[in-house]
């Protein structure tokens, strides 16, 4: 029985969001067992040029045998055991030089917009780039100073100095879709980074000592000025970039006055409902949502489908 | 109007999830105002000695005006602001003597369990305990091992060698209840440190690349050998031991033969409804469920008062 794609789970259906390993987290200790899998001639390796995935050809299978990747010069001591699955072990590695014509490499993000990498794939990818990048920017010992060596089949890095374990991090992130129930319309913020015409959800870094929801209410009030109250919770997905998870969220506005109190936006303001549609589907005559590898596209396109009743769900249960 | 206690939010009502603070994140790098609210008369301090809260008598109230924090010796070098409220600004700073007699150190779980301190407060001093703690182990750049220095009145750390920037972290945890609905039971276990009887919820970190659902699955399947398909999210919680987000849901058991994956519990077993109201209550003649300070507890106690239909709120609002 496969561990994803079950009946209602949103997340499971976005990009970097389907990862069907099985991550064996219980034996990444034994260094024995973890040898024999890199020894597995099914044993795939997933190569990364600094942040950029490798692929043999355009679109070619980002999977490389063991030889193939010692042919790309990849780095087995960074090496990262990232699972298995029916096919056999995959592991992740960083190659040393970026610029060969051996191969080509990918920026994530277009890849996920391009849509070329199967669904269950683009997940595992998501989890080594993650990895690879902390391993990249985490070779020191943060609480002593002392270079680090990689542990538990890259799961984490030992200090040999003071001891210190330390575990990758994941950066949680609320992403929400604010909603005025009765004027059915929704709020929307523009990066100056985007296209002409796009507009997406708000969103920001949780801060130490918060709850989802809180966080939820302090971005919608800092980026744009509007209070909420009921918040529900929809989907979640990993974004690589470098490592945090999106908490995809509906928030119920309870004021409707835009006078935001950072600058981090360019512009924030409400939007129809009837507009929406449209502009997740790319057919409004000037305006756009972000395409579908952004978790912000299945907020808006569940608030264009549905409706108001989208703030409701968290609570069908009472406390 | 206020930014928490909304209707239909469970996070702001379980310890350390109530935290009123305007956290003023988009006036941090403003150095001037920061040392305004410094001087500024109603300006109150919490104070740690490593990872311990201090007051000034048993029960006494945790903060300090600027003169007592200096009597007690108080570091501003690493001083955190934590944000403001009608009260004034409130600041956390560490103190260099664990051991003077002019002051009380607390276990925060343990106040916690106490209950002796304001709902509200509780959250600040959760966010100040995270925030505190992290920087104690954070002195470093993981990135070049050189020594770092606080930047944006403590909620960054930066690097004059590289110039990185370095965030708190906060790290996802995934705590759920697994429920079997046609035999109304649910899934507990026992860590070898509980008091005897005492069983909980099933829990583990987040990994790079997971969404919320498939690391609930995932720790339910290492952790009892459960399959289970719809998850649903319920609240979450500040845990700041060090640095937690507690994520808590409800799943959906599709198998039902335990056979633990990994050997991290004791014990983990089937509980009947009818028994979980007890537990929760501390009533019953031979089990007990975690306190209050616990979302665990939470968890429990949803269920026990509405049973199966817990884990249909997320799936309101189809995709």
């Amino acid at each position: 029985m496969s561990l994803v794609y079950p009946s209602h789970d949103h997340s499971a259906s976005i990009v970097f969001g389907g990862n069907p390993l099985d991550r064996m987290s219980e034996r990444r200790d034994d260094d024995e067992f973890i040898a024999s899998l890199r020894e597995d001639r099914r044993g795939r390796t997933l190569l990364f040029a600094s942040d950029l995935l490798v692929t043999p050809a355009p679109h070619g299978d980002p999977r490389f045998s063991r030889a193939e990747a010692e042919a790309l010069g990849a780095d087995w001591g960074e090496a990262i055991f990232l699972g298995t699955d029916e096919a056999g072990p995959l592991f992740a590695a960083p190659i040393a030089d970026p610029e060969s014509e051996a191969y080509v490499c990918h920026n994530l993000r277009a890849l996920g917009v391009a849509g070329v990498i199967d669904h269950a794939l683009m997940g595992a990818v998501a989890q080594a780039r993650s990895l690879i990048g902390w391993h990249a920017r985490h070779r020191f010992c943060a609480n002593c100073g002392h270079a680090t060596t990689v542990g538990q089949a890259g799961m984490r890095r030992d200090c040999p100095n003071c001891e210190a374990h330390h575990f990758p991090r994941t950066d949680p992130v609320a992403i929400m879709l604010a909603i005025d129930a009765e004027r059915e319309r929704c709020l929307l913020g523009r990066q100056r980074r985007f296209p002409p015409g796009t507009y997406s959800c708000l969103a920001g870094f949780m801060e130490p000592g918060e709850t989802i929801e809180a966080a939820v209410r302090r971005e919608i009030w800092e980026e744009s000025g509007i209070r909420c109250n009921r918040v529900a919770y929809h989907a979640s997905q990993p974004w690589p970039f470098p490592a945090n998870l999106m908490i995809g969220c509906f928030a119920e506005a309870v004021t409707f006055d835009i006078d935001p109190r950072d600058l981090e936006l360019e512009d924030v303001r409400w939007f129809d409902r009837a507009d929406i549609g449209p502009m997740v589907e790319r057919t409004h005559p000037t305006h756009a949502a972000p395409p579908s590898v952004a978790i912000a596209h299945h907020l808006l396109r569940a608030y264009a489908k549905h409706g108001a009743p989208v703030i409701q769900s968290a609570a069908a249960v009472a406390a």
